[in-house]
């Protein structure tokens, strides 16, 4: 049961976590224009400077700053406005101290309403200081907000960041198959684009969006969640230019060999001997060089998918922002110790609408890729896998451009009056 | 002088060479549409099959057999929609057979116009072939349509194709540098991402267009036109990290040591001692993480880059399709081994116009960027280089999109009947 929290008039403080995506911004959106809509309730909105570490230094970064149209431009700015990080904390019996700091700064700047806008690690987090707000006895109102472009967050549908990112992938394989379908006669026969997901194949297997008919490309998908053959995939891609004419080639970071061991690792070393000089992409695409000879081209997309927002889809920025709105309103009815999540109310004609789910559910769960996703040969997504994916990249949300840019914010991030003494991070 | 040609109702040969662009087949569409308006001069517009090999093969592609909705999607499609290569013809006196076999199959179906979109070495070819029509005394109307998004033609202000690029990277540098700001304090300090442009930093240029204002992204652009100086560079990197936090690069592909070593060949090998597996954005990456042990991600576009037809700038689609029509209103007026040319009007409320430039004038010269257009440390762009590039990538020209993705075109490439005998290329 989500524990109540009477109401109060405080501050509520927001921190990105983890890495950023092209719609994270669209969520802070959400739970600051929210927050400004409740002012009896809400004071201010404190971001976090660089995450959850602003909160343990005491940055705290003051949105009240901004105007109205500029927390209105996040909505369309990637990144992270107030900065972000990677910082796990650590059990509450192993740091204590470190949660009685976050209390401390919490209760120095009246703040009673946490929201943590992150993966599974930051929801494990925010469930950790809902936990040590009964323990010591500070009522904090912490409601977690998803963002992953893993898209391995449970319950929910699917995880803010994801589908942007789906639709980047696929619209740049599209775009990359036609190339090479261009050229293959005299010139690359082999095209491999290497795309994010360590551990879960969801960021690859959007790839696949964009073969719509036998024969288009990607013909082939490397997913971390199938084990690596390589003769087979040799012979696949073999089989794939002789058939086309060429083979395009989407590979998950995340590919790895059956004992684990990660393609990318497999050997690659320049001259002095230092390892993991390069992506998996070059390392299949080598492969196929040394067996067949076809000429080939590779492509590493890394922080451009995630960071890409002039192709995000608009699903997902809405979605990223009612996330956000939905958890101020959860703060404000009463919840705690929760997330807004995503339910699928139809398929065929997409809808969906906000529900809940308890952090202790969320925290450190995974949620991998279903074997039925991916077809029976391992090198490509099933019609399941298409329903799935397909509604979440409908539809495109430009920003506004100037000059050929987009117009992307920069906030003024100015923090508020430290009250303690310094804190080391 | 232009060669002058009489009025003769015939039939007309495009075909596509080199790499193809994002905006290539705006250029083709210009051509057919505009050809279509002019039936009682040109009766059917044949499209080679994979660029001039098709001509020698006697494969014509009859674009009269795609709808009028089809040519118009060229306009919106990527690639090259019939296909190109890169096949260059020798001279006239060490190959001419191959020349007499040109002539043959253009005898052979009433061709008499033959328009050829590409780069430098493709209007070499036109101009052949417009001499060899002279020699063998059949008259063929020769117009080059420039296309490159190396940016490197003579003449031309600027190429098809390569503002479309431009903004591809400019917007993507833009997004990735707001990526790796939000993350720095406990990250990623440095990004790096590798652009084409073997020869002329043109494209590496370009990305440098997203930094409007001192300490935006990217704080550093390797140019091929400047010796790659190591010390000088590392010093670089650490004093931005230094100042920024972070630190982002645009390396251009090109990019190599005073001796002409490209810096993408200096020593990568894998396990096998293979040598070219990567390309230069990881060996800048691992050289910064050698000397200061900083975190760094990178990025290969590659394809993507000429592909993205997503984010074409809309001056290039129209200065594309523009040059496809005039060149067949070149054509139709009589000029001969002409190639129709960019000419910038003004450029802070930038104009262009179109204008004419003889094929031998453009074939086989490489236009570089000028030395004032890099900044005097020979890390960035100037204010004339900006000057410069900001118009041309001004404006957006979306494709449409449906389930998410492009709609691109896919024609039918109906192939004419053959009437000679079998040719080997």
């Amino acid at each position: 049961m989500p524990l109540s929290r009477k109401p109060i008039r405080a501050n509520a403080f927001y921190a990105q976590s983890g890495g950023v995506t092209s719609v994270i911004n669209a969520s802070a959106c959400g739970v600051i224009e929210t927050a400004r809509m409740h002012k009896l309730r809400i004071a201010k909105v404190y971001a976090g400077k660089n995450g959850i570490i602003g909160a343990l230094r005491e940055e705290l970064i003051d949105t009240s700053k901004d105007t109205k149209k500029s927390i209105s431009a996040l909505r369309h700015t990637p990144s992270g406005a107030f900065g972000s990080c990677r910082y796990k904390l650590k059990g509450i019996d192993e740091n204590r101290a470190e949660y009685e700091r976050l209390i401390e700064v919490f209760k120095a700047h009246n703040i009673r309403y946490f929201f943590y806008n992150g993966g599974g690690d930051s929801m494990d987090t925010a469930h950790k200081i809902s936990q040590i707000s009964e323990i010591m006895d500070y009522p904090i109102t912490c409601i977690g907000i998803p963002k992953t472009v893993d898209n391995d967050l449970p319950i929910t549908d699917n995880c803010p960041g994801f589908p942007s990112v789906a639709k980047y992938v696929a619209v740049s394989v599209l775009e990359a198959g036609f190339d090479v379908a261009s050229m293959c006669e005299s010139s690359t026969k082999v095209f491999v684009m290497e795309v994010m997901g360590r551990h879960a194949g969801w960021i690859a297997a959007a790839g696949g969006l964009a073969s719509e008919e036998e024969g288009e490309a990607p013909h082939i998908i490397l997913f971390p969640e199938i084990a690596f053959d390589k003769d087979k995939f040799l012979k696949k891609v073999n089989a794939t230019v002789k058939k086309y004419g060429y083979c395009v080639i989407v590979v998950s970071e995340g590919a790895a060999y059956k004992d684990g061991t990660f393609l990318a690792e497999s050997g690659t070393v320049d001259a002095f001997g230092h390892k993991q000089l390069g992506g998996v992409a070059p390392v299949v695409a080598q492969m196929i060089k040394d067996e067949y000879g076809y000429k080939y081209h590779w492509a590493v997309a890394d922080y451009l998918q995630r960071a890409a927002r002039h192709i995000a889809s608009a699903v997902d920025v809405e979605q990223a922002y009612a996330l956000g709105k939905a958890a101020v309103e959860f703060a404000l009815k009463g919840n705690n110790a929760t997330m807004p999540v995503i339910i699928r109310k139809a398929t065929k004609k997409y809808s969906w609408t906000i529900g809940e789910a308890r952090l202790e559910d969320v925290a450190n769960v995974e949620k991998m890729m279903p074997r039925k996703f991916i077809s029976k040969d391992g090198f490509h997504i099933t019609e399941a896998c298409r329903n799935y994916l397909q509604p979440l990249i409908v539809g495109e949300d430009y920003p506004p451009y100037k000059n050929g840019l987009p117009q992307y914010v920069r906030l003024k991030n100015v923090l508020v009056e430290k009250k303690l003494k310094d804190y080391k991070v």
